[in-house]
């Protein structure tokens, strides 16, 4: 059995996580730490988790464990690493921001990195949109094939915004409502370069991003056109081929919607080619392959497990 | 013109009635007060207002207008009637709970005491729920029919819960959830029982009530039932005959839908009687005719205008 | 490995048992006959599964299964069931309210008749708004305490109504809106009253229940009051007892909400004492515990399984 | 007073000028056909309208009216015009897209054509979408400034579909669920086209245009973005320049969110300059702005009256 720790349990990503780990077949949850939940019972805070989970928040890190899962708020993960001496075999999978685009850390995306984060201690597991828009852009990047300035735009839910009550997740201001936030300059467009310079280091125009608040609580619908020579069959057989082994990604034919993957660690990506533009669609849920079920996937990797393990994970759909 | 100013501009029920009076065609606003808000545009904060209104917030109270509305929280109207001395001859419309059990203001319930509010110059506005639920019940208590227990359900949007956000106002949590809070204790039964024991000094049976905290934003969709004499013919004709006068609240045999009142001033009945029991189903759009539509008909009332003046609100139902 | 044939495949009810049936360690999906869908991929109709399900629907019903879900209309399996001779030795789980009322099948509530279920080959499983009300009111039953009329009030999410679409599940229609149907007259009372005179036969007071129909696309939020004897504290002492054995039904002192279910087969009960009333709040998924869910845990019992196999199901809590 | 006829009264769009018409002040409606619902009282169908609308729906087109709006399906217009000889001195204002393109009906976009519309009979109400997108790019047309592709992306509402229950506008598929339609081909891109090239005769680049179906039931949110010249400040002089004599069309410094304009006649447009990229931000009620509203708004100008007659409508803000 993996043990495992938390730390940063009361927020959002954590409470996915420990809904994931605690039917995961190899783990064994050994603490969950949370300063400003100490004591409570964990079911108390994550409230579905009542008659399933018996386990109280704790203040005191341990290094008893396999892995530490780091759940706190970005740039406090950083703080942490300074402030404790983690031993070097104790994995350590941070769901913050805080070590994306540094040497130390493999970046946690299976789909491009999977080898490396197999043989990895740390790892920095990737951001919500940045998982979304990345899946759909990595075949091309594969091939050389991102030859002008990419148009993306994506929707996200309101768990992508985290636990703290703001205006903007106000149900009042939020329900039937959209906005546009940090057009062409959310901080995701880092990491998404790196990774597409990693596999096309020619690749320099400009990733036109708008993110979008959206009036649903879990999962990002991304979509992406950019001019490209393959026909619409050529891309199909570039992007299944691309995936043929990664098991939570799946590529399509009929034209997706955002609840197909809702609640799971899936990826769906569709294809259309319009004249000289395929347009991709991208859809994953924020909260687990975009952030908490990756996570499990990365230790699934990092353990030597199948990927999968523990993520068979039943959509909601409707 | 009907000279208005407002105390306590920046919250909902402030705006909404802001919304109302700007066409109002016998009113021009005087000035809002907030002071949280002082100095900015009334656009800034409640921006569906952008191009419509061009008041900026004030701090400063004067009593210079015909009327003034009180939309403070709840405590915070006392505070301010006993740090100002409001000539008599200026209205006070308040919109808290401080002053519905007071005798010096009137309680401002069109259909039960319409004629008291022509004359008056205090008057104190009904809750939310206390509306909804009055109005399915006056009829009965005129007829001294309220023999038995009451029951009572009804469900609000989030706008009832005000603006600050706190944790059942968060859209990750309220959206598609559900959840009671103060059952049997809601503080509107004491306003409730106050109109039924006028009406009906003998009653003294409990009222059962259940609020429930609704996925949606605007709103009350109430349901009471009560053992009745009345066959459902007769209890139409009671209920129609009750309201016969009053403009907003209408009798209707086709069973009803939350938003078919949403948005508007109106209130909607609907009855069925089932064996000895009488089924009053009750909607109403709780910052409308639950709060700042329901002042706006008072004020009507107390400057002698048509009940409806600046009150054809365009239903959004949809 | 337990082989299982679907009959109906297409509905709601169908598509949540084979999400759940999928990833069930014992089980072995043999056919699901669609005589709408024959031919198709089940995938290209229950979409969230692309990617997972490679079965393809048939108009063929073959017996060389162990078990048969019959997940068609109501009316329909009575049907299907004169039309076939459908071997002794095969279970028959039903999903419909045909024989929910007959001698022959056991109605499928594990928390009733958990040991009838495990030596019977032919089950009713129960109507989802059944499942909340009756286990909100067993324990009290079993303690002969149903002494007085009893108050129901439970809202339903959409997918309660069916795939076929119509005017009260349009999206224009639903969102955000309420309403009441079938008020005091739903089917569902004649189920519950058979189980609660199981019970305490002597219980013949009315259940008076009002169906709401909510702006949401899963769940069941019941409540229900009775005039009880116990203190809360001994009511909490009977519920708990009652659920000893039960790994879906939790007894929670805090006030719960919806989504602590959704997309599980559990059922969350919340009591408090007012005066001399008892309330008893119970929620549940509709397609889970409601029905799919119910069903594959009665499939458990019927086979000899641990009751939660395959039904270690993540909530959406979001 | 003005005499209204209305052709197709039981959909979406005849509702919403119904709702708006009942009190504008100069306006009588004198009948509203509908085949379906002919003898059916017009708030048993647009049920919000009860208490408030006691006319019945005819079989009969009468042309003793001052104009005649036409609401059927698109294609049905054509038809209608074909089969009646409409006298030329009655005003007809088609809702659908059959003259959209056509010379013998002036195109309804006041923003554009205001002085026609003043003085022709017969008017095409602009699409939904297009009145947010071409609002969101006439001022650059207007001074030649659009040089290079533009990138549009819009999401609607599921009034949008229309009243007839689809798979796509069922509450429990549409319900926090997000898809595209149509990308790359919608069939406003026509009368987009038309409208630009009016303006900048040498516009031949392409517009990608990205529909999305939203989870919510009003309103369009739309973005767009184009390579512009103009400094952030410059491009805000043009665009308040352009609308200055718009009452409806709103430019605002603040990043704007949907529901600014919902149930309103309103159209909000904000400005980005990111780069070399100019981004519009533009949000109407599809509804309103998109159809209805505008169509009264069209009224008012071909008869004389003030543009905002009848049309200073309350948002819903929550």
């Amino acid at each position: 059995m993996i043990k495992v720790g938390i730390i940063g349990g009361g927020g959002y990503t954590a409470g996915e996580l420990i809904r994931v780990l605690l039917y995961h077949p190899e783990v064994e949850i050994g603490f969950v730490v949370s300063q400003s939940q100490t004591g409570r019972l964990v079911s108390d805070v994550h409230d579905d988790l009542v008659g399933e989970c018996h386990l109280h928040f704790t203040d005191e890190v341990s290094f008893n464990v396999d892995v530490l899962f780091l759940c706190m708020g970005h740039g406090r993960s950083k703080t942490f690493m300074e402030e404790h001496d983690v031993p070097a075999d104790i994995a350590v999978i941070d769901l913050s921001n805080d070590y994306r685009l540094a040497d130390d850390f493999v970046y946690g995306l299976p789909e491009l990195h999977k080898a490396t984060i197999q043989t990895h201690k740390r790892v920095a597991n990737c951001g919500c949109f940045a998982t979304a828009i990345q899946l759909a852009l990595l075949p091309l990047a594969k091939e050389q094939l991102l030859q002008s300035e990419v148009h993306v735009h994506a929707i996200t839910g309101s768990t992508g915004a985290g636990q703290s009550p703001k205006s903007t997740t106000h149900f009042s201001w939020r329900n039937n409502n959209l906005s546009i936030y940090k057009a062409f300059n959310h901080q995701h467009l880092a990491e998404i370069n790196q990774s597409l310079t990693f596999l096309q280091p020619s690749f320099d125009h400009a990733i036109n991003f708008l993110p979008v608040r959206g009036d649903f609580a879990r999962g990002i619908y991304a979509s992406a056109y950019v001019d490209c020579p393959l026909s619409e069959e050529e891309a199909y057989a570039l992007y299944e081929s691309y995936y043929a082994d990664d098991p939570f990604t799946h590529v399509t034919q009929q034209n997706p919607n955002l609840k197909q993957v809702v609640n799971t660690n899936k990826c769906i990506l569709h294809l259309e080619k319009h004249g000289d533009k395929l347009l991709i669609i991208s859809i994953i849920d924020n909260l687990l392959k975009g952030a908490s079920g990756q996570a499990v996937q990365n230790m699934n990797l990092a353990f030597g497990l199948a990927e999968t393990t523990g993520l068979h994970l039943k959509s909601v759909v409707y």
